[in-house]
């Protein structure tokens, strides 16, 4: 199994299905740990952030966290491999853009439903990803694989705060829970603003779909909690599973409720032009596939449209993505070539279906 | 023949055919005339702009203009009819704007070829329309008229003017020739702002698609002479026929092969998505038509496209406006009403193609 062979498919997070799908894209957990003994990643040398990867790759890739890992030594991949993994939400923009001779890694899990980042901000960074509303199940499966780490691992701890990290927020439990959320209904009314500031009163962090500074394209929103000393691990999950997440959920679907009942032409209207443009266009930018792409995909859970499905909205959302997009042409392309195989690449997908 | 079945489909001027018709939509040449022994319309009684009226009537009604001509007296229309007027360029906004109970009328001939209007700025004010670049051609029928007109009815005329009009600008030959263009790509490739200062230079006035101070609507120019004292009639024609005209032309035509050669891509996007939009969206006002209906023109002409043909898209650059909208759908509608009949009007006249 190679980064060539998972470009072709959406992986996991996008795999369109699981509890409450209409509204959540994914779950997503992250662990923060590092390794007792070395300094953070920030202070230690490159023969000590070589030590870490080398200790790290050998635990990790034991087989004990199962079979099918794929291995990305970041200082030997290629550009368009690395841009690839922040695409899929394997690595973060931070992970693959550090200079090029800091020695780091990814470990990539079965079926992308985990991976695992080397000498990120932290020795390592664990997450686990799932497809609609999971954090318990995600929750469980991170526990798992920090237990089996911490069998040979010795992960940096103090009992007065818990697991030690590079940056303070993390201190503690050291667990991020993140939820997708596709919330084109909220935007449509301008009613996205007020869940924004809520959240921000409720100390959760708003983001777009590559994560920090990045705009809510497409509709998508990452809600994740922002500290986690001083909560235990259930605190935040259960906060997550009946509180934050289902109160979204409450709130995107009366005001789709309301489109629907109140605004129906013109919802028809914008997901009809959605995929009039997706299938005849000839030119493309991200941005907009995004853009009309949450149309469709808003115009697929409320039954107007019936002309594609879920998993292959998701699948273009990927598809189109630069390094993706390179990987299905085989060879590198300029940003106005892009632009044009882009618009192809839909069109073709939108009509074999 | 009354107005209802006129607005079932485009008149000449839209008829799609005549020479250069790839750029040149129409051609239009006005006369202003006013009847000896009468004030101006602005200056005279309600009982003389009455007589002026049935004297315009008895003379234009007489049959020696020809037969199938219609009279619409202004002050027993609807508004409905009045705005469907001004849509088919068949009377000026200012004149079925006036006071309900100012004595005017409209006459218009057989196949909306010429039309007449009675007590707009002037007494009378005859039109005659031509499909593509035909001034010779309106130039000899409006002749025609004027003579006809003038066996009966007498002008006002001086020696050293020429005929005598409300406005100087008019005076002199009276005649005022118009071309409306079609210029897409000039407007794509910023040059029609070059356009517009040349045709200031050569005093000319470049309008919209609905004569003064609209916008250029659909990428729609109407081009025509300021001023008529001290010019011949002929010396005006040569000008539009073997000057202005063929240069524009030749701007629009290399802008277009431009596009063609170095823009295809970006064209054919244009193109595709203005027939995606046209034949899926459900809510749509008229500006936007014009201009997807522009782009569709375009595609047709350089045969970017055939799934359509010209004369479809100058029936509905017509039918979509909001008089014959409502007449087509045979009911007054509100904005909100016509913005869902006029996508689906589109769409209805676009799938049965």
């Amino acid at each position: 199994m190679s980064l060539g062979q998972i470009s072709q498919r959406a992986g996991e997070w996008l795999r369109g299905a699981g509890p409450q799908s209409e509204v959540v894209i994914s779950s997503r957990i992250r662990l923060a740990r590092n390794l007792a003994g070395f300094p953070f990643v920030g202070r230690a040398s490159k023969a000590q952030q070589q030590e870490v990867v080398q200790r790290c790759q050998e635990e990790v890739m034991s087989g004990r966290l199962g079979a099918g890992l794929i291995w990305v030594d970041l200082t030997q991949s290629t550009a368009l491999d690395r841009q690839l993994l922040v695409e899929r939400q394997l690595a973060s923009r931070q992970h693959v853009k550090a200079t090029l001779d800091l020695p780091r890694a990814v470990a990539i899990g079965a079926d992308e439903t985990f991976a695992i980042m080397v000498n990120e901000e932290d020795h390592l960074r664990v997450q686990v990803l799932r497809s609609g509303m999971q954090v318990g199940d995600a929750f469980a499966q991170i526990n798992a694989i920090d237990d089996t780490l911490e069998e040979h691992l010795d992960f940096a701890y103090a009992k007065r705060f818990g697991y030690l990290t590079a940056c303070p927020t993390n201190v503690g439990s050291g667990i991020r829970v993140s939820v997708m959320l596709h919330l084109p209904a909220l935007k449509l009314t301008g009613e996205i603003e007020k869940v924004r500031r809520a959240a921000r009163d409720m100390h959760l962090a708003v983001r777009g779909l590559f994560g920090e500074g990045s705009e809510a394209q497409g509709d998508l929103y990452q809600i994740s909690n922002q500290t986690t000393l001083g909560r235990s691990e259930q605190e935040i999950l259960t906060y997550f599973q009946h509180s934050v997440v289902p109160q979204v959920i409450a709130y995107e679907t009366k005001a789709r409720m309301a489109l629907l009942q109140q605004r129906q032409w013109e919802l028809d209207d914008k997901i009809w032009r959605a995929w009039a443009v997706l299938t005849h266009a000839r030119v493309m930018g991200t941005e907009e596939v995004l853009s009309l792409l949450s149309h469709l995909r808003l115009g697929v859970n409320l039954g107007r449209i019936d002309t594609v499905d879920i998993p292959t909205i998701n699948e273009l959302l990927l598809l189109t993505q630069p390094a993706h997009l390179q990987r299905v042409a085989g060879r590198e392309l300029d940003p106005a070539s892009r632009r044009r195989a882009r618009a192809d690449l839909i069109r073709q997908r939108l009509a074999a279906k």
